[in-house]
């Protein structure tokens, strides 16, 4: 099988992606790899190992952050990213794209290049977080790129989120809640009173209503939210987890007994460091709802977050993830 | 001046709130406490301490969290939150309410006793929380009680916070920010793009859209949010926070020298907890947008929770916090 790699996307890029490219092909020997970006440059990275393996398309263009994302996708024929989209969508036996590149760009190339599959209007992006539990992991769907949600496309961000989940973690019938502000089924705004009935109907594990307090208690797989809603639930977690240990670094540092103690705690602090930091596990996040594995990495990703986003591509491939997405809209469209 | 107490209210009800009247009683001579509740109870709780600066009024009745709020306020008319609702209602020297019990019953009778301030659709209750910094706190508003708002609803939690924040910290402008998925003033959903030029047009220090990870900063000092994301906001943070802290004790519990540690940290680790717990600090909230001054204190409230309730109510009563708020609101209308 093939994956496509956007090598000059991301702040990393090309070095850290060309080696992250070339750890997966340790894994993986039936694996090949397309480099799309700037021949000469990549051919020196590479040094020739596993030639027989990696492809090099040239590509000499860049998409930037500072690129308006349509125009970059329709003008930009030239760039690592839209070359590597081509190859995905013209050939059968290329699986997935993996690109650090800009999320925008990124997220407008899936859906035009490639497409949405039929009946779903929104795809989504769907990050894991941590939770309290040292082995448990919680993904959110959708996390903002889909604002002004209807119903049914909380619907369908919870069927997507439960076949992903269910693949990720080899579990048989995820947890699925529905962020609100309370646990009974009256509470709640307008869209998530009218999207509760879709979940409940759905060929899912709905656990019903969930407050933003619960999503990291471990009690939960799949937190589905309205996106502006799911925005907020993932950036305030992120403050208050920097602002915690921002607080303690400040308060050890102005006694001297926290500064000893701290020095002894330097495993459990490592351990906190790691536990949090659940994006360097996974890698990336596939684009829930495109016709083929589209996987965003993180801009700062190294060459392990890059080998681990195309481990999790041919995980999520040989576990028709696309097809078990396909198949669950089908049948709650058929029923509906 | 007076202020009325619900006496029967809350988990610690009616001792630890007798003993917070009591206290505030020490640190106003011009203070007089109206205790609401079972007269003999109250009698022998107070022990004549204070006797002629403390009135009893006998409300044989409690109103508890199982009671439907609209019907206990509408029948429940010998409650010792009833009663406390007519006393405010009924003088002009009794300048506030305060309360620790039922908090629906006490948003319902402020609405339905009290009444909203000219020009107020929904008034709104406004948690103070912490940030990363040592001594700087954030309003939040609103944080639940209003899910699907209009932008105009944005525009008075703008303006209620902004007065009350002022009063709070004595601060003369304070920064006031929208909540919503990126900064950029085209960034949000629908309601935050209408709320959006009416903030600016505001007579507020408006600082533009806030992402949630920014709450905690620290660089903002009042963030206006509808409802529902305010919830999120809100319980997320909490959530993450105590996760964070679990993780934390986990952590340290499965290793020895991190136990060991923990030890030297305790100056950094009760530093902490006092940090977070900026409840204790306020007391209470103010059911913002209320003609008269209604105190919700948290259920678990103790004594020095009520007493800092009572010194909240007094200060926002002095510096003429409702009438600030009406003169926004009239001014605001006039130019719209």
């Amino acid at each position: 099988m093939k994956i496509v790699v956007d090598a000059f996307g991301g702040d990393n890029a090309p070095k850290e992606i060309v080696e992250g490219a070339l750890l997966s092909l340790q894994k993986h020997d039936d694996l090949e790899i397309i480099l799309c970006g700037d021949k000469l440059t990549l051919e020196k990275l590479l040094e020739n190992r596993y030639a027989n393996r990696v492809t090099i398309e040239h590509a000499p263009d860049i998409i930037s952050n500072d690129d308006t994302p349509t125009e970059a996708i329709r003008k930009k024929d030239n760039s690592s990213l839209v070359k590597a989209f081509d190859i995905l969508k013209n050939n059968d036996d290329v699986i997935a794209l993996v690109s650090a590149g800009s999320t925008g760009a990124i997220l407008t190339g899936a859906i035009m290049k490639i497409g949405r599959i039929k009946g779903i209007s929104r795809p989504a992006l769907a990050p894991i977080l941590p939770t309290k539990l040292p082995n448990k992991d919680v993904l959110l769907i959708d996390s903002g790129a889909n604002v002004d949600c209807k119903p049914i496309n909380l619907q369908h961000f919870a069927l997507m989120g439960s076949a992903y989940y269910s693949i990720l973690y080899g579990v048989e019938n995820p947890k699925v809640g529905l962020l609100s502000n309370g646990v009974e089924e009256h509470k709640g705004n307008e869209l998530t009173k009218e999207a509760f009935p879709l979940l409940k109907s759905s060929p899912i594990n709905f656990i019903g209503n969930v407050e933003a307090r619960e999503y990291m208690s471990g009690n939960i797989d799949v937190m589905v939210a309205e996106g502006f809603a799911g925005n907020v639930l993932l950036k305030s977690s992120e403050g208050a987890v920097l602002a915690v240990l921002s607080l303690l670094k400040r308060s050890i540092k102005s006694h001297f007994l926290s500064k000893l103690g701290a020095i002894f705690m330097s495993k459990t602090f490592k351990e906190l460091k790691n536990r949090i930091d659940v994006l360097g596990k996974h890698g990336g996040s596939p684009f829930l709802g495109c016709k083929k594995l589209v996987m965003k990495n993180h801009g700062s990703s190294n060459r392990n977050n890059i080998a681990s986003s195309i481990e999790q591509a041919i995980l999520l491939y040989n576990n028709k993830l696309i097809q078990k997405i396909e198949k669950a809209i089908e049948v709650t469209n058929a029923n509906s």
